[in-house]
């Protein structure tokens, strides 16, 4: 069974900063998606702000296991309604890595419920991200910390909700920690936050984080299919229940109503 | 200290429901309100859908400690305003309980970043609520279950996030079961969900739903005053680091710039 | 890869009831480990009381990806040796699944830290296991419930930590609920436990229970082998701290003295 | 209502090394004491292992509200008996405070059911412990971080279970990161562990580690009394179903007769 990957990418400062353009002159998007493709049983593409419906149509979501985002100078420039389009393949199940700077999308917050604000300082300075949970899938073949000599720094608090599990936790030279690994679930579908990924280091051609990468999206994938029927409030009729039971009382909806949603 | 309550009440029903209006001819949120009073400590007013921003502006959510939210008939008729500032005040910690039919608020759906979906049945079915966390503040002075006569079913799967603690859980004539009181934390904000209360019923005059109302009103509210820095994302230059020190490698932002969102 | 499970039962009621005999004549532990050899990529064996040791050395241990427990009469009779012993694996990353009365082992009071009490009735009542969290992989192929026509009825409150997940809540035909379906991490090992399975009735010939327990072997498989890392509490000795830093201030103990425990 | 807290101390580096005895000629548990009667509504005492029973009789632990633990030297002195009294105590709602060394003390590595470890290095580091939960209780008057500028330190991986809450990271100047304090409840017992403590440094004279050691006995407290129910595993008999049933199929136990422990 082969894991159908998209990775999303802002695709901005790879055409605009020269910097960027010189770490990833192919596109972030790109880079990530040909690091997942050295993963065994990962098959994945790219989709980018600048496409039609960002690359992320009802034909494509449907065909895509986890999606990966990445996104920073124009979070605004998404279409609420792809964004909705996202959160309900979520609920149904798709797997959601969500790097770095892609704390402030919108589908991150929308699935968050949460500002997800940090502090930030762009200094270069190093980051030592410590696994806290070593037999985490996401952790997977990683010592017990790895080194990213030079990275954007994010500190607490990050206001997400507490999480299931917590897999990394980072260490910054100028004196702040960051919980860098997180998972959720919502609705059917796994979620992953993993902090690196400023766009004016190398850090996807770093082989510890390629190596989370990989493993995150395995961890996300859910074999299991669709879970479409999570949109629905079905009403369960009396001569439907599963116990016999009799009516009783007043009621608002007549038979057969739908419910108010 | 008194504990400032606001009890938001959709008032649709009790305007235009015979059985309703009999069972309410105050309106449901009065009811709340006035049971809320009778809790030591707790002053507690209402607000609704007709008035003007909803009986929410800026002034008065700042006044709020605890906010209560009962809507069924007309989500949709809340302006996606209001929804806002109701949880960038959750986030800064004003506690909200989101009561029976209120699962299908755009708050609540707003600040769990899920479906909220379930399934239901009015009946008029026996509902007996267990305490399965015995303890927690917001089953204090309760027994091991009680019992609703008359209440509508609602049925799992309940598309929440996994809650910080689950206090009750109901069981159902008809063989369904439901996670009838969970908790969460949405910023500095507590929230907790309480299953019964359909306007049918006279379930706000129950004495344990009463007590429960009154508890968590308590639990949820947080005297330490709004965390109004929740919603900055701000930077730290390197020569505020906590740690000294130097600047390394390339930048995509100026010093003094604000960061993107 | 296959994963080897390992089955431990009792074996007490199937040797000295009538009842229990006639309905598994092998014994419950290999009627249990006949249903996991259903399972694609499963080796199971069994191991019971009466073996040396419990049929759990220290060697058999460590070729054990996941262990089974079922026990009720005599819990007492396990050696306290031996329950360390199985900790030691689970803390290492060996899946552990805990069958209904093995709330009351040793193992799981252990690795819980809790009464692990609840209520119980022995009436051949229906229970009706729901699936309140349909995509998780224990969960995987089962409709939104299924039914027990006969069952010993567990009730709230079941005293054991918040878990990371809920997977079943049971509805019992005398009323009361139970949350049949939980998961845990201790250390590096993945635990369930799972409700069902009082010994005067075939349980473990159902077609739904014997997908389950498939699924949950699956699932606290653990592939990246023995985190024996987990016992020790290791020095860091200040020349091979990760950052240059110069000691300070007074100590209690000698270079290269072991911490106390 | 006043807050009964009692401060156990082991007592031992005080009357055997120099240093220890320099900083805290009374004893650090009289010194934590003293720190907690400074909270209002707090009256606080200390109980040491020199003590018969440790100073944690039936009777003592029956009129103690919350209980804080400080132990480093010998962990093994402490006898089963007293550790499991404790244990009992904290199922039934007494909270419990655990300290810096007391990961490795019995009475926490029995709540967990974990092996508590960690590294660590003695070298009088800086250590800045990050508030990453604002309006935590526990937190309450707290700046955003704030620093020991000579610590032990102890870093991750921490081997517990996942805490309900994280309350404080850590950042060490050697390049570790430690969960500082984590919240848990066990039965109906609110427990919280929190890092420093090294009995060669004046921690518990700094005002910010006095007031997170008022706060968290304050969020510990249970005012609803024991829950001395929760060590009962009770039968509910056929006649006493709160749903009428008719007992079916074989059983194993006689009527009136006694669960298997």
């Amino acid at each position: 069974m082969t894991i159908r990957a998209v990775v999303w990418g802002e695709n901005i400062h790879e055409q605009t900063n020269a910097v960027v353009a010189g770490i990833y002159p192919e596109g972030m998007h790109a880079t990530i998606a040909a690091a997942l493709n050295e993963g065994e049983g990962i098959s994945a593409t790219t989709a980018t702000l600048q496409e039609p419906e960002h690359g992320l149509s009802e034909a494509r979501l449907r065909e895509t296991d986890v999606l990966l985002w990445w996104g920073h100078k124009d979070h605004g420039a998404v279409s609420d309604e792809v964004v909705e389009r996202v959160a309900r393949r979520v609920w149904e199940g798709m797997g959601l890595i969500v790097l770095h700077s892609g704390h402030f999308s919108k589908i991150f917050k929308r699935l968050m419920g949460t500002p997800c604000a940090l502090k930030w300082r762009e200094a270069g300075e190093r980051e030592r991200l410590w696994v806290i949970n070593p037999r985490h899938p996401i952790a997977a073949g990683l010592e017990e910390n790895f080194v990213l000599e030079n990275e954007e720094m994010y500190g607490e608090q990050f206001s997400v909700p507490e999480p299931l599990e917590t897999v990394f936790i980072s260490w910054f030279q100028g004196g702040e920690v960051f919980r860098s690994g997180m998972t959720w679930r919502r609705g059917a579908g796994n979620i992953f936050y993993f902090r690196p990924g400023h766009e004016t280091y190398p850090t996807y051609r770093d082989a510890n984080v390629r190596k989370v990468l990989i493993n995150a999206v395995k961890w996300a994938y859910n074999p299991a299919g669709a879970l479409t029927s999570i949109h629905e409030a079905p009403n369960v009729p009396v001569e439907a229940a599963l116990e016999p039971i009799v009516e009783r009382g007043p009621k608002l909806h007549q038979a057969g109503e739908a419910g108010y949603r």
